[in-house]
């Protein structure tokens, strides 16, 4: 990496820990653009240079938070054979998680359609269970492609319009038991994993 | 209706119409709103009035575009007696014309999260033969908004990754397809009734 690399690098993440701070004072309906640069300490150019608008910033730091989950539900889930169960438990403990974290719901509320940018910013959520379940048979789908988009899209709507619901909870496993549905699971097997208790980390 | 109603509403009603009228010329990313207002030969403020947004304006047209469509494949599938036939032909009928129409693709690449204002503007899609779905059994769900709203966000980002796609028409079929597995069709049933021939009208 040259010097100019490595000084970009540095300002990019100067950029996303700076937001990541502010986000944590006020919402990010309060926080500008020059609010981001000033507390960075970059310049407004350094900024259009990595990230268009202040949408953009958030997609590497709610990504990087999907990550770190899914890797602590794979941690928590290491001992469980079943690809269903382990999607199962994952998808209700990050849904739990998300709409707990204010940067995360912003993001989901100021994402358009297609949801490109979102199913980047999930990263490789349950990506070996799905690619394992795909494997054994466990899951069946006609074309996975379609089977996945059709499946986020519907998540993340009910996960939308459910947002300040008080049984959001509640949302989150029967979108659970749709998903699993969606992904070849017999219906009432897919109702007992949504629905079965969650374990404690 | 008072004078001032009664103008108020032939003022919203040109709006509309010299909308459409402009859509059929050009790009509405091309289409201001002075444009609108010029052609409808209303004053800014009665545009701001009626509406908020470009956007806005399209409600009522794609939703009235929408139930004319569903009017003709209700009468078109009069004499099916099956709720989930009749489902599946109207959604692969309209899904099929949605993507033929500027100003329908325009309005779904416009619309945020959550899918509100685009769920309203397909207004009483197919409702007949969803309640009779339900009424009968033929249709299973836990709960119907949870269900409405996962299938809805599905079906709505599967169409929207897939508008510029070659073999769109295909995605709309499979789309169709486990939108009726999530009304809790049988997979394999569901498989024949997204494929089957279309009527031709």
């Amino acid at each position: 990496m040259s010097r100019v690399e490595r000084k970009r690098a540095e300002a990019r993440g100067r950029i996303l820990a700076a937001t990541e701070r502010l986000a944590m004072e006020k919402s990010l309906d309060q926080i500008t653009i020059q609010d981001i640069t000033d507390a960075a300490d970059v310049g407004h150019g350094s900024f259009y240079l990595h990230f268009k608008t202040k949408f953009d910033v958030l997609v590497p730091i709610v990504r990087q938070r999907a990550e770190a989950m899914d890797d602590r539900y794979q941690e928590l889930t290491a001992e469980i054979d079943d690809p269903a169960e382990v999607m199962a438990i994952s998808a209700r403990l990050m849904s739990r998680e998300i709409i707990k974290d204010p940067l995360w719901c912003w993001f989901l509320e100021h994402s358009g359609m297609p949801l490109e940018q979102m199913r980047r910013a999930f990263g490789r959520f349950s990506q070996r269970d799905l690619d394992k379940g795909l494997a054994t048979g466990r899951f069946t789908v006609k074309d996975l492609e379609t089977t996945i988009q059709f499946g986020f899209g519907g998540f993340i709507n009910l996960l939308m319009v459910s947002l300040n619901q008080d049984a959001v909870e509640s949302v989150i496993d029967d979108a659970v038991e749709l998903l699993l549905t969606v992904l070849g699971i017999d219906r009432k097997e897919a109702a007992v994993l949504a629905h079965g208790e969650l374990p404690v980390y």
